[in-house]
């Protein structure tokens, strides 16, 4: 479930020394005893146990904190948290150079947006806050709870102008597209723009594939679930997928409480029969754990694969995916989560139609709005690479401007070095490391830099509750089918938090 | 279930005499005991009956494809069956002097919509085609089976610029709306505008209710449906409306299979145990049949009330409805079906919590851009009825141009009184009479004109396949619960069809 905007204290983070914890091992064993205790009310002697574990977790804590600034370069934070820089108020991170400003309105720590209400207002980002974001909000949690991709920002905020989207009064009216396609409600402008984006990227292959707009891919999923279920002889269909899956799968297969599908869970367990119908859903890189994953049931059924993450920034590219069913998104690609617009790429005549019909019978197809603007902001990115083709053979290009992969590569580069930085040599947390590759878009060999991180408390048996008692809100394992030793952090959320 | 465009060849009517049937009675009994014979080889003694039956048919379809002109109005159509008027083409019907004109480069026939592709195109009306849409489709049938409310886009192409709408490239990217309501992804902007669009028209409380928004007023019923029977304490919850109820109503429920609710048919024919747990819909006006509506079930269920044609364009406004649930949707409202925006005002915190939570699991939420884009349009609206106080009191006022609400009931006017007069004399036609009713909006006495024709055919027994072997699409009254004698006719469709 995607959990809500939850604001806790961090006053008492706050009061306490900020340094590099040095003996992490010994203070996350203690944490880790007293939790185990689960005795709410704190004797006196066991308080020096706390301020240990405390310590422990403010070192992570306290990194993040601070932004995922680039290790050696001076930071002048001003009181408000702004990085002051040559009389600009500049977005912390990378890309500052090529990327311009934050409207100074919002005092750098949050998003001015035009708007009916008086002329326009100042989006603050979490834990700030008042009319110019000036201030710091009395009671706040730092949320990497949920996967809100808000790191483009700054990228689309410098491109304002360029990517505007314009929709007269009489403009897509209709309930109707005008598309010779089998998805009734798809914007031609948009079929055509998710064409030349994966022509481009060379993620994924589109000829002979159908394509189906969604509302999110969200959507697309539940639409594809009921696409290969209501056609299945027998039901309810199984819906598996390996653990660590992703934690929207569970509730959306069972939240209606469908007799045409189930959860079966963890598809590494699933014990197939010959008689048994199922679906399996792979999310390749992984959501939580980044990881390239392929179908593991060792059966005849139906595998959707969701593409969300196989984008240049947070993964290399390494072949032309051509499954039967692929998911994409806006919101993971560019970051325009609130556009609402998820595309399938369906190879089955038949599973596109029920998919469609789904989306029918759910919300009468998909904002137009929102299709053709997604389709503007897929043609801006793909004009910034005017030279795609000479860039992957390792030539020059000359764009105008940074292209969005570039952006959103060097800020993934640059929070997973400091993530890396801050786990290295501390014994209470550990990350899986991932292999380079060649990657195919940028023509070179690049990291993986997953949208997620998937962290392992090494000795902390609710890592969730160890994070969350410090003032930071994280995903955890259990709600994707794995240990609570584990959490889910996001690394797409906006490079601007208080300290 | 929502069809598709379905194009059949409609040559052979217009090779036919084109005239007005004289005796109606005599032809449609000949037709419908031909029609009973169900044969398919037609023997050549009774291919008279089917000529006579024609005609008859042909009375009805040849007024409604010359379009919703004002009687009397001397119309010079082209070749191309666009009215010449002073060297411009004009839209046929109601208010084309107060609004300008089609772009000419769609040959008024179709509308000009700016887009990605080749900086814009003409999306031609049904039966017309071609680049500027100039030619006559060769197989073509008319479809008055959905109601894509286009009747607006007159209105809406002669205010382009007033209601535009620019989203820049970095607004509302996230999938979080600032928002203190219950709803997480509600923009504050179209709360605003929803609440004073109720206000100005005094159709609904809003005062105590918590706004929800979806995916068009669709996604509004099936969260409705999850809110009412998720917390029931015994499921499968029964769900009723009274026939003739809305088409989609029965699928909505039951394509899933859901377990938490079932499709229970006519709620006139319900009858309710207090050990059984039932949702009553109603849709007021109703759709397919124009009436004012209240629950019918004698027990004490929730009601879901679908307002959707509860507006001053459509019905008299004689009250400030303040059911517990209430569906409105853009759709219907402004013709801006495309947009995919409804709203629900809801009296409980909790119904609305569940509500909210439906869309959440579906669609992770409702586009911003379009959100975003209704709220300009209520705005707009709004802003053309500047003295509306003192329109209700009767007294004058002046707004810059007419406002929607005023050009809408003039272009239902209009349509109703053609379709009465072509009804008038025949006998083989039948629809409701409705009462004028003091309208609280407009400040004096006006006829309910619906969005739907429900015609009963008097003679014919399968209504729908007699309009239909004579070009017309219509709903057959079967789907809404009725007999087959009746169809729904959609009067909402743009103003220009061919000749």
């Amino acid at each position: 479930t995607l959990p809500q905007l939850r604001r806790q204290s961090l006053k008492q983070n706050q009061s306490q020394p900020q340094s590099q914890d040095q003996d992490g091992q010994n203070h996350c064993l203690a944490f880790s005893k007293q939790h185990m205790v689960q005795d709410c009310s704190i004797p006196a002697q066991s308080l020096k146990y706390w301020l240990a574990a405390s310590f422990c977790l403010n070192a992570l804590c306290l990194s993040i904190l601070l932004g995922f600034s680039r290790p050696g370069r001076p930071s002048n934070w001003n009181r408000h948290g702004a990085i002051e820089d040559r009389g600009h108020l500049f977005a912390n991170g990378a890309g500052q150079g090529h990327l311009g400003l934050h409207n100074p309105h919002c005092s750098g720590q949050g998003h001015f947006e035009g708007g009916v209400v008086n002329g326009g207002q100042c989006r603050c980002y979490s834990c700030f806050t008042g009319s110019t974001c000036s201030e710091l909000a009395s009671d706040c949690t730092v949320n990497f709870d949920h996967g809100d991709p808000k790191m483009f920002e700054t990228y689309w905020s410098s491109n304002q102008d360029a990517v505007s989207t314009v929709i007269l009064g009489g403009d897509r009216m209709s309930y109707f597209s005008f598309t010779d396609g089998i998805c009734w409600f798809l914007e031609p402008s948009l079929a055509s723009e998710v064409k030349l984006m994966h022509k481009m990227v060379g993620n994924a292959v589109t000829d002979g594939y159908h394509i189906v707009v969604g509302t999110g891919s969200s959507q697309l999923i539940s639409a594809a679930l009921y696409a290969l279920s209501s056609s299945a002889h027998q039901t309810p269909v199984d819906v598996v997928s390996a653990a660590p899956f992703y934690s929207s799968y569970p509730p959306m297969t069972d939240f209606l409480k469908s007799q045409l599908h189930r959860w079966a869970g963890d598809a590494l367990s699933y014990e197939w029969e010959p008689q048994n119908m199922y679906v399996e859903l792979v999310t390749s890189p992984g959501n939580p754990d980044g990881m390239v994953h392929s179908a593991v049931v060792n059966g005849t059924g139906p595998v959707v694969y969701d593409l969300a993450y196989y984008w240049p920034h947070y993964t290399p590219i390494t072949f032309a995916a051509d499954y039967d069913i692929m998911l994409f998104t806006v919101s993971k690609t560019t970051g325009h989560a609130g556009t609402r617009i998820g595309w399938a790429l369906v190879r089955s005549a038949e599973v596109a139609k029920r998919m469609t019909k789904y989306i029918e019978l759910s919300t009468i197809g998909v904002s137009k709005d929102s299709q053709f603007r997604a389709s503007q902001i897929l043609k801006a990115i793909r004009m910034s690479y005017p030279h795609a083709e000479e860039m992957k053979m390792g030539g020059p290009y000359n764009a105008r401007q940074m292209g969005l992969f570039d952006f959103g590569y060097q800020q993934m580069e640059l929070r997973w070095e400091q993530m890396r930085h801050t786990i290295r040599d501390n014994a209470c947390f550990s990350l899986e490391t991932f292999p380079s590759e060649f990657c195919k878009f940028f023509g070179k060999a690049t990291m993986p830099h997953p949208a997620f991180a998937w962290l392992h408390c090494e000795k902390d048996e609710d890592c969730h509750s160890a994070f969350k008692a410090n003032g930071i809100l994280t995903r955890s394992g259990t709600y994707f089918g794995s240990s609570p030793k584990y959490v889910r952090i996001s690394m797409v959320d906006h490079d601007k938090v208080p300290r």
